[in-house]
């Protein structure tokens, strides 16, 4: 298996066909998978916003108020209307806002993003990057996985991760397959767009040397049932559960 | 960047030498990186074990029937006893046990396998995998990460997660650095290793037809600051502690 970074993307703004920008510079060949930052995705679809934009609710202020009392840094009850605009559910409201977005993804402050945003404040997650991810897919040919990099419990730091993917199953479903001396296997369900996420991460790089789209060849989902849960319900996810009945101590 | 698996590794078993097994197989170059399964360091260290080892406390037996109760599947006590020695400490008890391991990995059932194990009821995970990880790669003179699958929050699916490493660190910083427009990155540490782990079980397959042994070529982790802050710490993990204050709900 291989990734490679595509090159030479210009800065991709507002309305810019994005899947031929890539086309252009890539030689596709059948089995080929593509992987595309979600901040390219939501530049072309113009889903940059200015904090002017959000009028601070009520829940706004509070949230932002609790915030800046707990971080000691202050907060813009704007950006927590936008974070609120862009969340089905608030998981946490301190001391970060821990969020699920209206299509599943579970990441802080909703996946807005506060850099790499040439002309305005913030740049917000695709509406939904399942859709961007087949418009992109029935453009290039390809399979496209739409990737966004986030923080996760247990672990530090950040990995990517597929919020849309489109041309591919999300997991390879291992279940009834067994291990050489003939036992079921305990893994079950393999979310491969995250594992596909991460390594198109390593290659993209960040900000300014970082490329948004990244080529995998060479590897193959291979014969096995797929699935495209990828985001947990809350009745199979105990720490959601357990989220919402936990209030930080301040 | 080439994710290649090892082909050919025979049955890894106690007392083999692993390193020379992998060694003979790839003729490795200067700036790679070796991921190899947790389960065939395991098998090389002797990690194995028969449930008759474990003697089944009062705790170990309460909590079996707890996990009856709630699952309504039967339980042995004595597997409830392994996972207790295994782990620093027990997140959940139902409905399912999420565990802290010893080296600071939280996954589910101290990360005991129950399957893939020849000629034995279990395989635990290394002892000190950073410690294995350090022994394979000076044998081999390349950075080593042992891996392993696991579940998550928020998301379905396993997917292949660093649980030691020695050569490299475990994360990238890119604090301090800017995107194209100047402006500070969001995304501030990478886990690196995590998303090289994930690379690698993209390629090793499960099971059978699985490999365990993974050659990641033309990969840099770059001019960056790095950290081995890989696993977090309670003050550092709201999850941990909401799960701490949690009960399900029987």
């Amino acid at each position: 298996m291989e990734a490679s970074p595509v090159e030479g993307l210009p800065e991709i703004r507002d309305g810019d066909d994005l899947a031929a920008a890539i086309g252009e510079r890539v030689d596709f060949e059948d089995g080929d998978i593509c992987c595309i930052a979600s901040t390219v995705v939501s530049k072309a679809e113009g889903r940059k916003a200015d904090l002017a934009a959000f009028e601070a609710s009520d829940r706004a202020e509070a949230i932002a108020k609790r915030l800046e009392a707990i971080t000691g840094e202050s907060k813009d009850p704007r950006f927590a209307a936008a974070v609120l605009e862009e969340s089905e559910e608030l998981l946490t409201e301190a001391p970060f806002l821990l969020t699920a977005t209206r299509f599943g993804h579970v990441t802080v402050n909703a996946g807005i993003d506060r850099s790499n945003v040439p002309d305005a404040d913030l740049l917000l997650l695709p509406e939904n990057p399942s859709e961007s991810a087949k418009r992109l897919s029935e453009a290039l040919g390809v399979p496209v996985i739409v990737t966004d990099t986030s923080g996760r419990p247990f672990r530090y730091g950040q990995r990517g991760v597929a919020i849309g993917w489109h041309g591919l199953p999300a997991a390879r479903d291992w279940r009834g397959e067994h291990d050489r001396d003939g036992r079921e296997l305990d893994v079950t369900v393999q979310a491969v767009v995250d594992e596909l996420a991460a390594t198109a991460n390593l290659v993209a790089g960040e900000g300014g040397g970082g490329t948004p789209a990244v080529v995998i060849r060479g590897w193959s989902f291979g014969d096995h049932a797929g699935s495209d849960d990828l985001f947990r319900t809350e009745a199979d996810d105990l720490v959601r559960q357990a989220l919402r009945e936990w209030e930080v101590s301040e």
